[in-house]
């Protein structure tokens, strides 16, 4: 039906555009992302499992006619192992959930569902995109690395172009910091603005549906489907001149070269491309958001797992008795120390972002490492604690190397104006130094 | 096996202290239970359903030997039926779910029954504990009354004696409020120490799981299960007289006599029973934070029925749609002053609780109203959104009435103080203006 070549490459609003003009079927688009998984996916190993009826699922979509088809007609996603879904299983990466399958899916996945998308399969994650057992996936751009964590499979799918769009989670870095090893664009929207029933609970006051695309305009099409396309101030115009804030946050020690240089670049080139770019340096309370957010994070998971720990004693990953015997050894008054904090910080962050359009900050402390390890969560977990949306967006060094991204966020509730503005500034950061014409 | 008479009242600490003598057995329990269930339930309505297999599950129970039992061994409860469980249908009492069967139990469910608890049925609730479809549900004291909502069956089922334990939840006062209008002990604890894993989620900010017992000991028996066994401060020692604050709240007008005079009984009681009573005025912004409770509650229920609106359209009570088309009309920067308001607001009331042992507060606006409407929660909705641990306790009034009780609250993560204190405060409150001797 098609003429389009290399129809795996198609970005998530390409693929749709060509589907609704009639230059692509979704089999065609679902024959292609299948092709590239067979060809890669036993060096990559991004897939826990793929869907057998996708194919006929995609034939039935492509014989709909325009009124019926939904906002996301006929488009592959990959979907993180920790998403219920009901005609797949789901394993979260754990030996506990071999072979699960669950009776109805996620709200999320039947929201996509619903909206036309075809959930090609399961991707990896660290066990229960928590701890535990690590993802098996390679970086595709060095499979001698680690495509990071927990949304391991999600990214690299979506970097080695075996589908367009994949669902991620995120409760430390889990969305954001795979998106800069594996250079592929990334969104974790405002907490508590998408609903997790049937995503798997580690820390509930971090754990946030985010998603993989291969552009921004895919980022905002998920955006779009899953309700963020709202603005917090509907009467706000754009203006020509962005006021950027860049930040390496207070844990300027652990980063990398490579971090630096894509955040100095990146500063650089918006400063190049006529917006303004400040350097913020965060309260001095903002140094201890980490160490709140392993508080919280351990006691959540000490509910989160209880139940575990005590069905299947030995058989599951020390790393979880670890959260259910709190062998961090806090206290509730340590707990409601850190809510206290994450709540005041959550306000003072949001007075300091109003003053800019947006603000920019490292992905990941450097490159992917050598292994499978999911990396060091330290410039994304503030953030998540923060509620604050987040968008990674790649960043070309001057010369070849490995993927390296940084994170744009904006004040809660901003998603769409983050979204708006990122669309701007991804071709300037992707400029190789080059002013955008 | 048993002498003992009226087996069906007894609370879960005396059953299984029964057990544990062997003067009792599950079988016989589960079966008593059952006797009750079928005499009355045709009138009450307390249950969607029932296990075919909780009396085999007592005799396998019965058979294992002391070292092998659970700390809930052979001990039926009734699970409101927005529980996930594996081995009966799940319908959240929505017409979308008549007959539907989750893949596994709700994580709170499995630990339950990973300690011996027997699950003898699923119970009535409003729909999704959260609007649409009322209960069918009965009050036991009054059949033409409802038992409120949303934990309407769980809540009938306690105070009817055809369980002694029964897990409810609360997202504004549907753990409180049925308690009061049933008679019986209800607790509401502190905002993330229970998993909500496989609950139906309403709203993220302020689901929380609860249980009715027919005493202090056995809500403190589930607390203790659920890992609420820890104290606050553990150096804290109990002293003679407690420091008791009463207040009506900020919404004094809308109590009926009844519960202003449980209140004020309460207070004479305690009182006379030599514990210091002190009337505490909140501070003006905390007649508010129904308001912002409001916004967030449906700014939250927005995300958490957006799939069902998409795949159901009118087969979906039109409360749901309310809530997904934002019917109410708030911003996002109302829903990011809600959230501010609710955070300052947790840190100041802590800071006004840490001053008392209790407080004691309405747990509704009257007695149970005629009908089947879940009632007003008005009372409760401000301690949910503050996450602070809640008990209910009934307070005798000095005539024959219909129930009513009263909450005591303390700060958040003072859940094992609480139930220390209430276990001394409950039997003075049902004295009937006598003093305890």
């Amino acid at each position: 039906m098609t003429q389009i070549s290399d129809i795996h490459q198609l970005s998530a609003t390409e693929a749709l555009a060509a589907m609704r003009d009639g230059m692509l079927s979704s089999h065609d688009l679902v024959s292609a992302c299948l092709a590239r998984i067979i060809e890669r996916d036993g060096d990559v190993k991004a897939w826990l499992a793929l869907n057998p009826d996708a194919l006929a699922e995609a034939a039935r979509l492509d014989a709909l006619p325009a009124e019926k088809r939904g906002r996301l007609h006929g488009l592959p996603i990959g979907v993180k192992d920790v998403f219920d879904t009901a005609d797949l299983p789901t394993t979260h990466n754990s030996p506990l959930y071999q072979g699960f399958r669950p009776a109805a899916d996620a709200a999320v996945v039947d929201l996509l569902r619903a909206e036309g998308a075809i959930v090609l399969g399961k991707t990896d994650t660290t066990e229960f995109a928590a701890a535990g057992r690590d993802a098996a996936t390679g970086n595709p751009h060095d499979l001698t690395r680690t495509s990071g964590g927990s949304s391991a499979g999600s990214a690299a799918a979506v970097a080695d172009f075996h589908v367009p769009l994949a669902l991620a989670t995120q409760t430390g870095g889990s969305t954001m910091r795979p998106g800069s090893f594996c250079g592929v664009y990334a969104m974790k929207p405002s907490f508590g603005r998408v609903s997790r029933e049937g995503v798997k609970i580690y820390a509930l006051s971090f754990d946030t549906v985010g998603w993989y695309g291969r552009s921004v305009a895919d980022l905002a099409l998920m955006a779009g489907v899953l309700g963020l396309d709202e603005p917090l101030e509907p009467e706000a115009s754009a203006t020509e001149q962005l006021r950027i804030a860049s930040t390496s946050g207070p844990y300027r020690d652990k980063l990398a070269p490579e971090s630096l240089e894509a955040l100095s670049l990146a500063a650089e080139r918006l400063v190049a491309a006529g917006h303004q770019v400040t350097r913020l340096e965060l309260p001095e309370d903002f140094k201890v958001l980490d160490a709140h957010h392993r508080v919280i994070l351990h006691r959540e998971g000490q509910a989160a797992f209880r139940n575990l720990a005590a069905r299947h004693g030995k058989n599951l990953h020390d790393d979880f008795h670890h959260r259910v015997e709190n062998r961090d050894g806090s206290s509730l008054a340590d707990l409601a120390r850190a809510y206290d904090a994450m709540a005041l910080s959550r306000i003072a962050f949001d007075q300091i972002a109003a003053g800019f359009d947006v603000v920019i900050a490292p992905s990941a402390p450097g490159f992917a490492p050598v292994g499978r390890r999911p990396g060091d969560p330290v410039f994304n977990a503030s953030w998540t604690m923060l509620g604050v949306p987040c968008i990674n967006i790649p960043v070309s060094l001057e010369r070849d190397s490995l993927p390296i991204g940084v994170t744009l966020i904006a004040r809660r509730f901003a998603d769409s104006h983050l979204l708006a503005h990122a669309e701007r500034i991804a071709p300037i950061l992707k400029s190789h130094g080059k002013l955008q014409a």
